[in-house]
C-alpha cells in the first residue's frame, strides 16, 4: 500500500493565491493499471501558466474542476511500470501530470530522459524543457531574429526570459533584458552575456530603453504585459516581430485590465505579433532539444533554478513568480533523485 | 497664368478636425518644371489616414508640416506636360500629392490609368484604387481566409471594408459585417452579399456576433479598435488571424486610449495580429489590380462612391469618415471630369 499525497483546487483564486484555495490530501494509490507506470516526482515545475490554469477565464485549455488534483508538470523516477518500454529506476518528463507526490501515467505518453555528460537533471525542466522549448520556438519561430538586431525580454531573469535572451546573442542579436533586480541584472550581464539589463523597479524604463536600444526595438518577446510592455511598444521599429508569450502582470488581475496604450503603435510600425503556446510546437521539440543541448554542452547557454523543498510549499512558492522572486527556473522538490 | 487653390494646414487639430486648422488659399503656379506633369484634380481621395498626417504623433510617415499643404491623393487629368510619356488628356492617379486642384509632379512618378469597359472612373478610386489594395492585401496576405471560414470585418460599408468582406466572400467564407446605420447593414447584405451585417449602434454587439458567428471568428479585419474591436477578439477562435488596418475610433483622441481589454485573448488564442500600411505592397499592385478588376468586370465585386462636390468642402467632409455617414468610398469632386 503506497499513500499518495496530492494538491486539489478547492476553490478559484480571488486575485493571489491564498491558504485554503488548494488542500494538500493524503490517499491510498490504487492499483497500477496495465499499460501504466507510477512515477514519483522528483522536481514538479511551477510556472505561470498554472495560475491561468485555476481561473475559470477562457483560457487555452480547459480550467482544473473545483475538487480535481491541481495540474502541473514535472520530472521523476519510475517507481513501478507495467508498460513495456519502461521500467523502474528510469527518469522521464511527466508531461501534464498532476501536484502530487506519484502519478499514475499511460506509459505511451512518456518518454525516457537522455544521460546528457556535464547536463544535471534539473537542464530537463529549464533549457531542454519546456521553458527552454517555449524560449526557442517563440523567439525563432515568431521574433524571426537577424544579426544585428536589437531583442528585448521582459521578465529576462525568468526561466524563460533567460533564455531568450541567450538564444539571441548566439544569433548575433544585440540583447535588452528587463528585470526586477538589481541582482537579477548583474547576473543577465556578468553570467548570461546579455548586453544590457535594466531594472524596472529602479529606473526609468523608458529612458533606459532609449539608451539601451538606440537603433529601436526590432524584436519583443513579451512575457510579463502592463506598463512594461507599453513602454516597449513605444520603441518598435517598422516591421518588428512580438512573440505574444506571457502576460504574468495581469494573471492575477480581479478586474478588466486595458490592453497597451500604444496599442496604435503596433499598427503604424506594422509590428507581427502572435500568441503562442509551447504547445503548439510539441512536434518540433526533438529539433529543439537537440539545438538547445548542443549550445549547453558547448558552454553558450547558462541557467539557473530556483529549487523550494517539499511539495508541501507549492501554492505559496508559486507567488515567487508574481512577486519576481525567483531567478531562473522555480521547481519544487519533491522527493529525493536518484 | 494659372490660378491654384491649396489646402494649407494651418495648426494641428486638437481632436476632431475644426475650422481654421487647415486654410484654403490661392496662388499663381509657377511655370512646369523639365519632366513634370500638371494634373488637375477631378477626384480628390478622403481616408481616415489623413487624420494621422495632421497629428504629430509618431505615424508611419512625417506629419505635415504646419504652413504646408495638407497631404493627399486623388485621380486627375493631364493639363500640361514637359514629361514624354504623358500628354494632356491623360488621366492619372495622383499617388501622394496635395489637396489641390492643381499638383505638378515628377510625370515618372504617374502612370496612365487603364480604361476597362464598363468600370467607371471613380473604381480607381475604390476597387482598383489605394482601398481596394488595402483590403485586397490585408485580407489575403495577412488574413489568409480559408474557404468556410467566418471573417468578420468592422466599418464594413466604408471604402475597405466592403471591399474586405467581398473578397472574404469570393474565397468562400461566411462574411460578416460591422456597421453603423441599418441602411448601411441593408447595403451589405442586400448588394454587397454579406452573410450577415450588425448596426452596432442598435444591437449588442456581442449578443449579435454570438448569434452570427456561430462557429466563432477566424478573422478579423480590423478597422475601427476602440469597443467593437473588444467585442471580436473576445470571440476570436484558436489560431486566429487580425490584420490592423485602422483605428479610426481613435484618431482623433486628445487622451491616451487603452488597448483591447481582451488582450490577453490574442495570447491565449494565438492570434497572429500584424499591423500594415498599403504602401507596404506598392510592389505589388499590379497583382491586385488585375485580381479586382477581372472581379469588378465578373459582376463580382459591387462599390459605392460618396461623393463632395468642391474642393473647400475637403476638410468638413472628412468628418464624415469619422461619425459614420459616408457609404462607401468618399470622395470630393475637385473639378470636371473628361
Amino acid at each position: 500500500m503506497t499513500l499518495n499525497r496530492t494538491w486539489i483546487l478547492r476553490k478559484r483564486p480571488a486575485g493571489h493565491v491564498a491558504p485554503g484555495d488548494l488542500e494538500l490530501v493524503s490517499a491510498e494509490l490504487p492499483a497500477l493499471d496495465d499499460g501504466s507506470v507510477r512515477v514519483r516526482t522528483i522536481y514538479l515545475s511551477l510556472d505561470p501558466t498554472n495560475r491561468i490554469w485555476m481561473s475559470d477565464a477562457k483560457g487555452y485549455m480547459p480550467p482544473v474542476g473545483i475538487g480535481e488534483p491541481m495540474r502541473g508538470g514535472g520530472l521523476g523516477i519510475v517507481e513501478a511500470s507495467r508498460f513495456d518500454g519502461l521500467a523502474a529506476g528510469d527518469i522521464v518528463n511527466t508531461g501534464l501530470a498532476t501536484w502530487a507526490l506519484y502519478n499514475d501515467l499511460p506509459g505511451k505518453s512518456l518518454s525516457r530522459l537522455p544521460q546528457i555528460p556535464g547536463v544535471p537533471l534539473t537542464a530537463f525542466m529549464g533549457p531542454l524543457g519546456v521553458t527552454g522549448m517555449t524560449a526557442y520556438f517563440g523567439l525563432l519561430d515568431i521574433g524571426r531574429p537577424k544579426a544585428g538586431e536589437t531583442v528585448v525580454v521582459s521578465a529576462a531573469a525568468g526561466a524563460v526570459g533567460s533564455m531568450v535572451g541567450q538564444i539571441a546573442k548566439i544569433h548575433g542579436c544585440r540583447v535588452v533584458g528587463i528585470a526586477g533586480s538589481d541582482d537579477k541584472c548583474r547576473w543577465l550581464t556578468e553570467v548570461a552575456g546579455f548586453d544590457a539589463a535594466i531594472n524596472y523597479r529602479r529606473e526609468d524604463l523608458g529612458t533606459a530603453l532609449d539608451r539601451h536600444c538606440p537603433r529601436g526595438i526590432d524584436v519583443n518577446f513579451e512575457n510579463v504585459g502592463g506598463a512594461v510592455m507599453d513602454a516597449v511598444i513605444a520603441r518598435l521599429n517598422d516591421f518588428s516581430r512580438m512573440p505574444l508569450c506571457g502576460l504574468i502582470s495581469i494573471y492575477n488581475a480581479t478586474e478588466p485590465v486595458p490592453g497597451p496604450y500604444n496599442f496604435g503603435n503596433l499598427l503604424m510600425r506594422r509590428t507581427l505579433m502572435k500568441g503562442f503556446i509551447v504547445l503548439d510546437y510539441l512536434k518540433r521539440f526533438p529539433e529543439g532539444m537537440q539545438a538547445m543541448a548542443g549550445w549547453l554542452s558547448a558552454g553558450k547557454i547558462r541557467f539557473e533554478t530556483d529549487i523550494v523543498q517539499g511539495l508541501e510549499h507549492a501554492p505559496a512558492s508559486l507567488e515567487r513568480l508574481f512577486t519576481g522572486k525567483n531567478l531562473g527556473k522555480l521547481l519544487v522538490q519533491v522527493s529525493d533523485g536518484p
